[in-house]
C-alpha cells in the first residue's frame, strides 16, 4: 500500500488520536503492544481478572493481560517476558512456559494496538496477585468443567465478559484442556 | 461507583479522545455499539471478511461486523437489525435468524465501544457482498473442517487474524457445529 497522509490530531498522556487517509484511530504513546494470557492452574481452574473498567463504566471479566514496554527495563520486542510478568502481577501465578498462540489486532478498526495471546504452562503460586499501583484487580479461579455456566451467571449479574475470554476457551479446547 | 471527572480532550469526525479520572479512552461519535456475526453457510463454510486495516497497516481477517446506528434509519437499540444488514452488505448472505450470544467491551481498556456477537442461522445467498461505499472487503468462505489449518496458512502469509475469530469458533464448537 502507498502510505496515506497521517496527522496526529491530539496527543494525551497515554493515547494519541490519529487521522490516516479517511480513517481515525487511537495510538498508545507508552507501549509497543499487549499480551493476553490463557492460564489453567494445577487445580484445573481458569484464571480470570475482574476489575472496574472506566471506559465501559462497569465491572469486567478478562483474561490476565498487560502492555509490552510500559515498565522501565522492558524490551519492547519481548512479549513473553511481559506475559510472565503480567501473570504474576495480576494473578500471583508464575508459569514454567509461555507459548505464543496468535498475534492480531486488539481492536480492528479502532486502534493500532497488536496483541499476542499466550498459553501459560506449569503454573505455580508465588504471590497474591491483584495488580500493581492503581490496579484494583480481583483474581477469579473458575473451575474449567463449569466455565460456561459460571460466565453466564456472572453476565446475569451485570458483569461484562470480554469476548477474548471465549477465544481463550477455544485455544484450551483445541489443546485438549477443555472438553466440549 | 461515584462518577469520575470526565473531560473530552478532542473531538474528530468519528472518534473523540476522553479523559475520565486517571484513564484515557476513545469514544465513537457516530455509533452506539457494534455487532459481530458468526455465520456458517449451507456448504459448511465459515464466512470471514478480509480487508486492509489502516490502523495496523495490514490486511486482516475478521468475522463480519459493523456499527449500530451509523446509518440513517437505524434504531440504536436494535443490534439484531444491524447484524442482519452488515451480514448482507459484507458477505451477500441473508440469515433467517440472528441469535445474540454475548455482549461485552470491544477493547477493554482502550474504548467505550460495546459489541454483541450473534450466531446467524438459515443462511441464503442474496448478493455479492464486499461492503458499501469505501469498504473494500473480500469475502472468504472457509471450510469448517479445516478452519484451523486455513487460518494458520493465512497468518503465515502475513495476514493478521482478529482474535475474536477464535471466540466465534468457540461458540460454533459449543453449538455442535465445529467438531474439535
Amino acid at each position: 500500500m502507498i502510505p496515506l497522509p497521517k496527522t496526529v490530531l491530539y496527543t494525551a498522556k497515554f493515547l494519541s488520536l490519529v487521522r490516516e487517509g479517511h480513517w481515525e484511530y487511537a495510538d498508545r504513546t507508552n507501549a509497543s503492544g499487549a499480551v493476553i494470557i490463557v492460564a489453567v492452574t494445577p487445580a484445573r481452574t481458569l484464571l480470570l481478572v475482574e476489575q472496574y473498567r472506566i471506559p465501559v463504566h462497569s465491572r469486567t471479566l478478562e483474561l490476565p493481560a498487560g502492555l509490552i514496554g510500559d515498565e522501565p527495563g522492558d524490551h519492547p520486542a519481548d512479549a513473553a517476558t511481559a506475559a510472565r510478568r503480567e501473570l504474576v502481577e495480576e494473578t500471583g501465578y508464575a508459569a514454567e512456559r509461555m507459548d505464543a498462540l496468535t498475534t492480531g489486532p486488539a481492536c480492528g478498526g479502532l486502534g493500532s494496538e497488536m496483541v499476542t495471546i499466550f498459553l501459560a504452562r506449569g503454573l505455580r503460586r508465588v504471590g497474591a496477585g491483584g495488580g500493581v499501583a492503581n490496579e484494583a484487580i480481583t483474581v477469579r479461579e473458575v473451575p474449567l468443567d463449569r466455565v460456561d455456566a459460571w460466565l453466564a451467571e456472572q453476565a446475569a449479574t451485570g458483569v461484562l465478559i470480554d469476548p477474548k475470554v471465549y477465544a481463550g476457551l477455544y485455544f484450551l479446547a483445541r489443546a485438549g484442556e477443555l472438553p466440549l
